[in-house]
C-alpha cells in the first residue's frame, strides 16, 4: 500500500495529466474556431484560460506543500521540482491556445486564415493538439518511446511552419499583409506550444534516464 | 557573519543577476544587429546563446543542490523555488534575443526592418533591454517600486507593438509582405521578452509581499 506522502505525489502527477488534457482541448478548439471563424468557440477558449490558470496555481501549491512538509530527497525531490517546470510549460501552451483564439476573434466575421492556407493551418493545429495530448501520456506512463515520438512530431510542426512561410513569401501570394500576419502569428503560436510539449517530454525523460537533452527545440 | 548556507543563497541570487545582465546585453546587441543589418553582430548574439544556456543549467544545479542538501523551509524554500522560475524566464528572454538576431541574419545583406519603421523597432528593442536590466536590479535590490515600474514599462512595449501593427495593416503600407512578417515577428519577440521580465518582477514581488499578481501580462 502507498503511504499518504506517495499518494500526494501520485495526485500531483494526476493533476498534471488533467491539465495537459485541458490544454490540448483548448488548442483543438482554438484551431476549430480559427478555421471556422467561429466567434462563440473563440470566446469559450479565451474565457476558459482562467480554468487553466487556476489549475496551474493549484498544482504549484501542491508541489510547494510537498516540498515544505515532506522535505523530499533524491528522486522524489527531482520529480517535484520537475512538476513545477512542467506546469509552467503547460500554462504557456494554454496561453498560445488563447492567442490563436484571439486572432480568430479579431478578424471575425471574416476568417483570419485564407481558404488556400486553411488545410495547412488545420493540420498544424491538430498536430499540436495531439503532441500536447501525447505529452500528457508521457507524464502518465513515463514511456520513453512516446517521448521520442514527440521530438519527431515537432519536426513535422517546424516543417509546416516553414511551408507557410514559403507560401506567404512567394511572389504569387496575393492574400494581402493582414492575412499574412495573422497566419504567421498563429503558425508561430502553434510552433511555440509544440516546443513546450517537447520540453515537457524532455523533462520527464530526464527524470527517468538522468540524461539531459540539450538539442535546440 | 553569514553561514555557508546563506552564502550559497546569496551566490544563487548573484548568479541570477549576472544572467539577467547577459540577457539584457543580448537583447541590446540583437536590436543593433537588426536595425544596422549587421551580420557579424547577429552571429555573435546567436553563438553566445550557448553561454546563457550554460549559466541557466548551472543556476538550476545550484538551486537543486540547495534544496537537496539543506532541506530549506518557509522563506528560503520559497526563494529557491522562485529562483528556478526566474532562471527559466530569463533563459526564454535570451531565446528571443536569438530569434531577433536570426531575423537579421536571414535578411542580410538587406535590412529586415524598413527605414520608416526602424525608429519604432529601435525604441522597442532598447526599451526591452532596459526592462530586462531593471528586472536584474529588482532581483538584486528587492525594490518593489522598481518592480512596479517594470509593469508600466511593459505597457509602453505593448503600445509600441500595437503601433507597428497599425502601420502594417494600414492601406498606405507599401513595404511588402516579407518586411511586414519580419517586423511583426520581431515586435512579438520583444513583447514576449518583456513579458518574461514582468514575470520575474512579479515573482520577486510575491516573495516580498506574499501577494500573487494575477493580472494578465
Amino acid at each position: 500500500m502507498r503511504d499518504a506522502y506517495h499518494e500526494h505525489l501520485d495526485g500531483l502527477n494526476a493533476s498534471l495529466v488533467r491539465l495537459t488534457g485541458l490544454v490540448a482541448g483548448a488548442l483543438g478548439r482554438a484551431t476549430q474556431a480559427l478555421v471556422d471563424a467561429d466567434l462563440d468557440l473563440a470566446q469559450q477558449v479565451i474565457s476558459q484560460d482562467a480554468d487553466i490558470d487556476a489549475m496551474y496555481a493549484d498544482i504549484e501549491q501542491q508541489a510547494f506543500d510537498l516540498l515544505a512538509r515532506q522535505q523530499p530527497v533524491a528522486g522524489d525531490l527531482r520529480a517535484i521540482v520537475t512538476s513545477l517546470r512542467i506546469v509552467a510549460d503547460l500554462e504557456r501552451s494554454g496561453d498560445y491556445a488563447t492567442h490563436v483564439a484571439e486572432v480568430a476573434r479579431r478578424r471575425h466575421p471574416s476568417p483570419a486564415v485564407p481558404a488556400q492556407l486553411a488545410p495547412t493551418v488545420l493540420e498544424m493545429g491538430q498536430m499540436v493538439q495531439r503532441i500536447v495530448a501525447k505529452a500528457g501520456a508521457v507524464i502518465a506512463s513515463r514511456d520513453l518511446r512516446l517521448a521520442a515520438e514527440i521530438e519527431r512530431d515537432d519536426d513535422v510542426i517546424d516543417a509546416l511552419h516553414q511551408r507557410l512561410f514559403g507560401v506567404l513569401l512567394d511572389d504569387g501570394w496575393d492574400g494581402g499583409v493582414e492575412a499574412a500576419i495573422d497566419v504567421i502569428l498563429c503558425s508561430r503560436y502553434y510552433e511555440r506550444a509544440a516546443d513546450h510539449a517537447v520540453s515537457v517530454a524532455r523533462r520527464v525523460s530526464y527524470l527517468i534516464t538522468g540524461e539531459r537533452v540539450v538539442e535546440p527545440i
